[in-house]
């Protein structure tokens, strides 16, 4: 009965020219390869522009082909792994972070996250900008808000910004013993901002991580950060420092399974 | 020099409907209510209806709107914050999953898998299928594989699949000792199976959560749960157990901050 009801669900047209499209990637095309355009493929496949479109939509949300401006479709390298959260009980910008501080301003955070930290909605704090680069790519960005009841020890600045203020700021936080720290992933868009430091269109599909930090009974900071989906994979360790150990013949780390497809 | 450039990048038109259609939603309309269709809400915004879509996807990716087969777009409630990874150590099936064993059979693995487990690429292993529901919703669809050799003791079975199979791998499984486990998170899209078991169309896009269990010093098993990115946020707890403290005002741990727009 299984199988009747499996074969009742017919495969939407674009989903079987996905599987086509996707086997043809692997025997035929070459990682950074052009892909022809819509015109020549929708014709090599037989099917219409609308189809294909949305064919080509399903790989790139799988991370098998890229869209870059003024280049055209591309096939994607296999995704990054990109470790979050290994560091456990960790301040941001301690010795062995991966983030780089761009900038700090003082600013009114978004009311999610003045929430979080228990300021009021039109209490400025200070806003950290950072960026991660892997392999020289960029692959995230982040605020990360700190209110001033956080990091009080601040002096007044001789800049009011940039990344030595921004430097400031993280080294005045890690005063504070850190107590705990939890995160959440979800799925968001790029903000205009975030699309221009990450080399992607504004909208483009990211993954969110938000981190809180709790310190002296409340929550000391916020991090949100955004990651590139077409070319990232979130990795969380073992926090125990458990060895990892492979198979024989399996990858190593850095390799993934295929997303789910 | 920061500003102008900032001012040299427009907006892109769709990303201000968005903007606007966003503050539309909060102030207008509550959640589940149906929007007007495209038609109508393209002539009162004054943009094409290309616009208008664009528009929409961003909302939908960013968890502000739902698509439904048969009903139509609708204000969607907050995400919520589903518990991944709070449980380190321990097996699937054990005291406290949130997942519900719905199926069993033996299967080729997908090369990538098959990868990580060391198994060869024609070798069938148990596939566990099961199920995770939130508040009478489906958040998630697990595939989990479990090589021949991870539970030697299982017994030839009276069903050759099912529920019950399902149960007697898992409980197979749990006389391994568990020496750690990892995971990774990416974006997918459902496959048509999942989307079904989802409630939503295939390829809508859905959080991947790949998790390998280690026993006996290789891996003994691997998950591949497909999680609804429309109405879920992954929440990562603290492995410790620290107590998570509020601030004044703060909201409880399944409110988030909206995810970066």
């Amino acid at each position: 009965m299984g199988t009747t009801q499996l074969e009742t669900v017919p495969e939407p047209k674009y989903w079987h020219l996905k599987t086509v499209l996707s086997e043809a990637l692997d025997s035929e095309f070459s990682v950074g390869e052009i892909l022809p355009n819509e015109r020549d493929l929708a014709a090599r496949f037989g099917v219409a522009r609308a189809t294909l479109r949305q064919a080509l939509e399903q790989l790139e949300l799988e991370g098998r082909l890229q869209r870059r401006r003024g280049v055209g479709t591309t096939v994607a390298p296999p995704r990054m792994g990109v470790a979050v959260g290994t560091e456990q009980h960790s301040w941001p910008g301690t010795a062995g972070d991966a983030w780089q501080p761009a900038d700090c301003t003082a600013a009114v955070p978004p009311a999610g996250i003045a929430g979080l930290l228990g300021t009021d909605t039109d209490t400025q704090v200070h806003t950290v900008r950072r960026s991660r680069v892997n392999d020289g790519q960029p692959v995230a960005a982040e605020l990360l808000y700190v209110p001033e009841t956080s990091v009080p020890g601040l002096t007044a600045p001789d800049a009011p910004s940039g990344a030595a203020r921004a430097r400031a700021v993280l080294r005045e936080l890690q005063r504070l013993e850190l107590e705990g720290q939890d995160r959440a992933v979800e799925l968001g868009s790029a903000r205009v901002e975030d699309a221009r430091e990450l080399d992607r269109l504004p909208g483009a599909p990211v993954l969110v991580v938000t981190t809180r930090f709790f310190a002296g009974g409340r929550t000391a900071a916020v991090s949100v950060a955004t990651y590139r989906a077409d070319t990232c994979r979130l990795t969380f360790g073992d926090p125990d420092g458990v060895v990892i150990h492979h198979g024989a013949g399996a990858p190593s780390l850095d390799t993934s399974p295929e997303p789910v497809t």
